[in-house]
């Protein structure tokens, strides 16, 4: 919870601010950014790595290829800057991308493509983060924005374009860029995962020892579905531009790779609906459940007290003092009274028996 | 609940693979797959069952008639890559054929179209299996793949082209694509029937007998619901592809026979949602049944109770050891107790009568 | 119940037979079918009843008027046949008039338009039967296929052909489609009211003497509404289609007619959609009034029971046997302790009584 | 409750009639009906009051300026046929006149408008009655049918036609029209006005003194709401037809003044809704209030019980007759018992507090 | 909750007015109005604050450059009239701006867009105030009028133009209303901040120390909810219209800065919807905690209860006269009836534990 209410805080330092101011927006970080630069074509390639942006960034251009910036650690906001305005990116672009709490979207800048997505990673218990990724599509340059720099889940496209996989190597920017999208949503399918997991383990503890903290994981996992909703459900409609392939920067053959993607997501908000709809009937479930308990509990107890109640009264009867109470002088007086007892007893449990209620 | 645990957790395996790569998701099978084909027109047909895929292939495919291909199991995957390269598909179409937890979907690719459905069975108890089939279209070849292997609904259309029944042999693969997407929905009435059999069974129990397995039993039947409209309700929209028919491989004089399934559809969806609402209906009375008759009981119970209450107390009061209590000292003071604690109970009652709580 | 058991349980019987196949799905009936044919123009009049087709049909039909052709209990399949077969229609218009499971829907088949709905009837406590009515309007002939044979709603409507009352007889097919539909829309209203009615009795019931068959009254009346809504929601659509007069059936002059029966349908909507948010509203009144009466009673039992406590515990204290016990000794013991017990007491009743417990 | 009820009846009387059929469908009314004419232009007003439709009514229509026929009690069917007669008024649109259960619409007729809403007049409670108000704009005449007889919300109006305050004297039958429907919509404030007031009201009662019917206030006003969100919500829609200005009886001078009651109506619209949501958080407060007390009350008496129990057994304990009890031999026994039992009440005491339950 | 009381209650008292009318609808002040104008263009910038509108006005306005007139405090009718009147505004408008109950909305009047808009402003305990900020843009002035007088949010836009920081100074008056507008839904982003702040307290306090005035908090947080959505909800749509940039007034180099509003406003709708579920969710939670935790208080008490039940019949029994009661004369009676009773306890407690009720 405390990421949570972190994230529900930050914006309002920026008030007042003119539009396009660089202030980073979001958790605060220790550790210093990283530049990692892949230029490459068909058949070459060339890759760096380097803390800081100097003087040689323009050289690793490649003109007739692709080159794929990565920055990891937007909190270094003179990176950003650097590369802003070294691309001359448009003012609201470079502020988004420092400020982190943007909803997944795509913006056509029309010489290049502004698309931020939530990379979201699983965390013990079914929580999970999420950090924003921000991207740029050129028509040669392909730069991504990373809120954290713990890794990421880019490293099976990085192999391809290494091994030259598939055919990665031989298409632009656009097929680039569906790469990393796709590796994104396919992360997604992981927290699902994780998080259907622990669903089902939720639904077994309902059946099998339901308990106060049944409650509250339900709520807890229904809460981790209000926070994925959010980072997902934007996302739909931002690919679906994509899919469209309004921008001259799609090439139409990647369009049916888009439409892949849009597909996939398209999924992952239908087990997210899901897992909504299981979570809601697993909540009536408990409460039934333990209401039903509960209430069998007291009614097995107020029937049995209600056995004792005209026992208890007929001792109390019998341990009155009058002077003339004939049966207290009879010599079987008290065991006709025991056997009466008895015999009261049995009957009823068996009238308690009869109307089910025992 | 098996099936869906694993069901929820299957895709994850693949993140990081390039687009197309064939890895089977899906619940393993041991069964070796089995491929059959049915090569007809309006005056010859030609039926072949081969396990593997070899060399003789396009000798059976019939240019000027319709040639269907049917695989069952994709688990084998190389199957379905021989058939792939064969009739070069793209391979994102070959991905998820044997990704089987694809949601139902319609593709055009312009030479042909992909299509991907949801095949229920009713299983024992109101449960069903869900199983992908994937179906693709082209000009004069359709190719069904099944993810399981028990058998299919298509044996009446089977018999249809055997028979030369209808206007099957006639007609093209578009008509003999309705034909299956009909065999299909039409399995779909099955399962809701099924379903409803089930439905109007716990109703009655809830009428006659209501327990706490009913409570489970209406929980059980939502949660088959919502796995239910997951697999139907995609389905919708792509039959809506079909009815209007934009593509060239559909010709008009089947536009009619489409917008009958769509039709079948949209019952079946509306099915589904009277389902829902009447399940969420008989939750409400079950709770509320449960509830009434709960304080039923113990309205009755505290109310006999609250009869011993003064009697209890009376008895309590000869009990005593004063030594100056004239009541103990008279000769009746026992009887006239009795007489007392009778009146007074009968009144009680009485009053509680005219309260209407007994 | 037993029919909509009946109801959710046919459709399957048909699985496999190819499209077109003259089956009927619905209730068994014994009695024989029904033909009535009224043919007219503005000034000649000719009716006929025959219980089978022959071959005098053909005779009948007015090329410059008006034959409507009336079949009552399609369970007579092969009359459907021979009239389908003298008028050229689809094979699966035949299918849906003889499957009497279909929603309300239209479709346009060029030559002649397809309507189906559903003719509902008020039966005794708030319940409604509900046949299928399916319609087929040519240039120059209007046929209508009634599930039942109980009788119809379109009475008035003869009787205005026969008297040539309005403009019925001066106007073509449209027009005779519109005066029945609107009949049909018409008896809407009756079982709307006769719902209407109970609804209003479930309140008074609900306000003054609210009890257990209370709750299953609005549960059954929640019920109604439900299969009220999926036989009338899907009309809306089908009127607006022919509000909007896309076909050449359907001329200029009676558009705003069948604008006056989409305005009724959708009067009708807005009733159901009252009634169910009435209904809502007085399964949530009905819950919190009983457990505000079930809570007043038990607070009262339980305050009541409250002040015998220490009354019971101290008459216990003095039917102690203790051998040295001051009190006991007191001449006026006994009516002290009386007085103590009749003080506290009152003083718990008014203590009570300032908490408005009791 | 009544008028709801006979709302709900009415309507089924006109069955099987042709269409066009003048019956009076409403609350029957004694009174007669009333005819007021106005006609004015610029310079010139004429105004008359007259109880029938006789011959002069055309000489009041004014063919350069506005003629302002009003009619309240339209119960009287034969002045509405008079005045559709002598303006050639569709039948269907003095059928909707008379027929006063229309919901609020607009229809174009080409030559005129029909207009149809609902006119709310606050009554005592909360309560407000809603009456029919048929409008027909033509180029120089404007007709409206009221259905009641006790006045309207257009004095303001006349007024401002007398005295020729603002503009109306100079503009056409469309800123007249506009008047009347501001009027009618601003008197929709004061009936949400009044209901707030009781909202605002039985919120108070809640926080303070929350009984059994509050939660009857509660679900009154629910009740209030859902009727007046079924007169007011399809106004939205034809108050959108007029500022679209489609037709040619609108001039665009006037189109600025419908977007403005568009806004009102939608002003009206969004605080139904704040009201409902409002009545939904109240009704769970309520409800969730009250138990809490309930709860509140049966912790605090059971624990006090539970206080009682253990001394009641003590003294029980030395209330029996054993021969060999040595503690009730003791001199100090009974006083010890006292101690024993003080610090035992104590001791619970002290618990509860600690575990918060007193 | 008294300043809402007023907000729901003031409308009413301009019905039957002409539309154009000038009454101040809102809370009464005191103070009095405030106008303040700035002229600038790129190079010069001119600054006058006045409490009066006088001859010099026009004087002011640069037709070059652009004229920010900003009026605090509507209930000045006369300010009002007197700027609309010099710049010939719709009597509409003018109207909308002192009838301060406004829906968000914009209107294009041709010569000049009209926009309003509430601004929020934190109170007190997750309380805001609201007021309407109205807007006038013409090409070369742009006119504010705010409801209150405490100060706005646009401190940091003037100081912009006064340093000539970013590019205001050097654009239109579209890019200083961007800035306005852009000041306003930043100051939501506070609100929703402090909304934010005190949601994670209420969830804190429901997992510690849940108690009467939780529930209290949450149903005052929802109410809060309310009221917000309701003012930003129409705000989007609004954003919208400018960001589509129909109007003439907007030049295409500001459109990029509306979607980057249009941003924020979804941002902050999201935010709110969050907000709304996290709440549903707590009350849920609240609502369970507090039932869970009465029935185990409960079941604990009926527990203890029911061990003593036994127990005091047992005691009873042997208080009870009978001459001829063998146990009593035993010289061990006493004891073992204690070891049998000690015995019996703990067999309950065992029972009760190995139930899990205790």
């Amino acid at each position: 919870m405390p990421t949570r209410q972190k994230f529900l805080k930050k914006r309002s330092i920026k008030s007042g601010m003119p539009p396009g101011s660089l202030v980073h927006i979001g958790e605060e970080r220790a550790e210093a950014a990283q530049i990692s630069i892949i230029a490459y074509d068909a058949t070459a390639l060339e890759e760096q790595s380097l803390p800081k942006i100097g003087k040689h960034l323009p050289s690793c251009i490649n003109p007739t290829g692709v080159t794929w910036i990565n920055v990891e650690g937007v909190h270094d906001v003179e990176i950003v800057r650097a590369l802003g305005e070294h691309f001359s990116f448009h003012p609201l672009v470079m502020e988004d991308i420092v400020n982190t709490v943007q909803r997944p979207k795509i913006e056509d800048y029309g010489e290049y493509l502004f698309i931020v997505m939530r990379m979201l990673r699983p965390q013990h218990e079914a929580d999970f983060s999420s950090e924003q990724l921000s991207m740029i599509v050129g028509p040669n340059y392909l730069l991504t924005f990373q809120e954290g720099i713990k890794g990421d889940v880019f490293d099976a496209v990085r192999e391809r374009i290494r091994t030259s996989k598939g055919k990665i190597r031989a298409l632009g920017t656009d097929y680039l860029c569906y790469s990393l999208i796709d590796a994104i949503v396919d992360s997604y399918f992981s927290v699902l995962e994780e998080l259907g997991e622990h669903i089902v383990d939720v639904e077994e503890e309902l059946t099998l020892t339901p308990g106060r903290e049944t409650l509250h994981r339900i709520s807890y996992l229904k809460k981790e579905i209000i926070f994925l909703r959010r980072a997902v459900w934007p996302l739909r409609e931002a690919i679906s531009f994509l899919e469209r392939g309004d921008s001259h920067l799609l090439s139409d053959a990647t369009r049916v790779y888009y439409r892949d993607i849009y597909d996939h997501t398209v999924q992952v908000m239908d087990t997210v609906e899901t897992y909504r709809d299981l979570l809601a009937g697993m909540l009536d479930l408990y409460l039934s459940s333990v209401s039903n308990r509960m209430n069998e509990i007291m009614k097995f107890l107020t029937v049995v007290g209600m056995i004792f109640l005209p026992l208890t009264f007929l001792v109390g009867v019998y341990g009155m003092n009058f002077k003339n109470m004939p049966e207290l002088e009879w010599h079987y007086g008290y065991y006709a009274l025991w056997a009466v007892m008895i015999v009261l007893s049995l009957g009823m449990v068996a009238f308690f028996r009869k109307k089910k209620w025992l």
